[in-house]
């Protein structure tokens, strides 16, 4: 049976976090869930759900880390906070295998590392997100906004946790690896990716080259390795473009859609484009190169993003 | 009457250039256009265009410096090739205030700032993008690729010189200045941005602060600053994920539509979309902070982008 903490607090909207525990007791049957927060608050929140009561318990720790708290200074004072008494959990029970958190991205990442502890010979971890391709597979972007201004060993050491990431939870053999930079041709790059580069390709990774956004995008690799701050850019921008476009072609259709005809399908293609894109309810960034396995799901996450978390956390395990 | 010189050569499709030519004649009247190419071929392109002739001059340069010449060294010794002929014809003649070109961004560059030279107290030119905004508007983004490993006072120049060009070209009193970064909190960023943050600051710029790729595509501003690497990252990726997002929900609509509706009106609101997203043929990237004025359209440029391109030409002058 898999144990999985989900921290209930710091997020935008908690009760959804909530009730996502119990509609992933109910989807899941091969998990205990340990909910922590204010114990006498899940209980309230859950009271009119149905669920398997036995799967399911608490850390009560009803002290909040907020996206204002210094991450450093919250994790060493907020002792009783959900997140911290979480992590401690995490840290003292063998058998429980993961930690699911919507709170502050910086608390989550400085706690994981104090309190979890990296992993040996691991100088920076850090924190990746698997992108919906166009076909119909995944691309693990690392670092996607957890390292700023790294080095070029960095840029390798990503590179090397994330090819064991895909290569355990995806079962691919051997990962191609490619470098974001601003053309495919060896040379082309910044001061620092080209110098990640001559370290990617002296490494014994499947190292493919330099990769553009639209190789990205297309599953051209099954690993992207970038710099947090344009990891960041990429990542915001893929989402924000998609969802424009489609609302502008959303208008357009029914603008141009002959005045008798049903237009129920148009809503429905559309549904089924903002779910596929939203990386929010497909679940979370997950931190590689830390002792044991947490995921960072979005601030706004909701009833869905804690079930698929969930469903990833096992995935990983 | 402006006058605009227009290179034939260096493209990947020049009789594409060329057919644009005629067609620009015919679409403005307010224009004598300088074809710099191959006089003879071009002649034979243009043989069967119904177009005003008396309005159409040559620049007889055959020779063309291609992709995979080194910029410097092609600026510096292809004296004969449509490029630098066309650099050259636009530096001599006071009165000829722009040139396109479709040829290699490198050699456009090199060529504009050896041949034309820097404005007054400019260190280095930047290149901008005019991207359309979700509000029917548009953002200039400087730098899109021109300038790699920039430092803050290059950020701060780039914002001065897209701030002068968004004043003249779109009669915007007060432009709004947006610096790309990773969130719009003020600390947010990495060293680069910090500290350009700080000098934007200080500046007589209308400096709003950070903006993420979501600020970008709103058209929360009307100049985004970033440096040209991943301010290239920033535009493919745009450019990229709205092609992929819109072949995605097309197959979806041709999935769910009624089998006996007419379903022609995707089509078209599919088109219009993709027209909107095709930087390629609504203009080009324009180099600010020479003494002319220079416009690089795409390498696949088309006949509607040499169009577009001299009415951005026009609009700029």
């Amino acid at each position: 049976m898999n144990k999985i903490i989900v921290d209930c607090l710091g997020c935008d909207n908690k009760t959804a976090v909530i009730k996502g525990i119990a509609k992933a007791l109910n989807e899941i049957d091969d998990v205990i869930i340990y909910a922590s927060g204010d114990e006498k608050e899940i209980k309230s929140i859950l009271h009119n759900e149905n669920y398997d009561k036995s799967r399911l318990g608490f850390i009560n720790a009803p002290e909040v880390i907020t996206n204002n708290d210094s991450p450093v200074l919250a994790i060493r004072t907020k002792e009783n906070s959900s997140l911290v008494q979480a992590l401690q959990f995490l840290r003292n029970n063998y058998d429980v295998s993961a930690l699911i958190s919507a709170g502050s991205t910086g608390a989550v990442l400085c706690g994981s590392i104090i309190i979890l502890g990296k992993e040996e010979n691991v100088d920076r971890p850090t924190l990746v997100s698997y992108l919906p391709t166009s076909n119909n597979s995944f691309v693990c972007l690392t670092d996607c906004g957890a390292n700023i201004d790294s080095r070029p060993q960095h840029l390798l050491e990503f590179a090397t946790l994330a090819n064991e990431n895909v290569k355990k939870a995806f079962k691919i053999d051997n990962p191609r690896i490619g470098l974001l930079s601003i053309g495919s041709e060896d040379k082309k790059g910044n001061a620092l990716t080209k110098e990640a580069f001559v370290l990617l390709k002296n490494s014994d990774l499947n190292f493919v080259g330099n990769v553009e956004p639209k190789n990205v995008l297309n599953g051209d690799v099954d690993v992207v390795v970038a710099d947090g701050f344009y990891g960041n850019i990429l990542l915001k921008t893929i989402e924000s473009s998609a969802k424009t476009i489609l609302k502008n072609i959303l208008n357009k259709l029914y603008k141009h859609i002959p005045g008798d005809a049903d237009s129920s399908f148009i809503k429905e293609s559309y549904e089924e484009c903002l779910k596929e894109i939203d990386f929010n309810s497909q679940g979370g960034a997950q931190i590689l190169g830390i002792k044991k396995a947490v995921i960072k799901a979005h601030g706004s996450a909701n009833e869905d993003t804690i079930v698929n978390c969930i469903k990833q956390a096992i995935k990983n395990i």
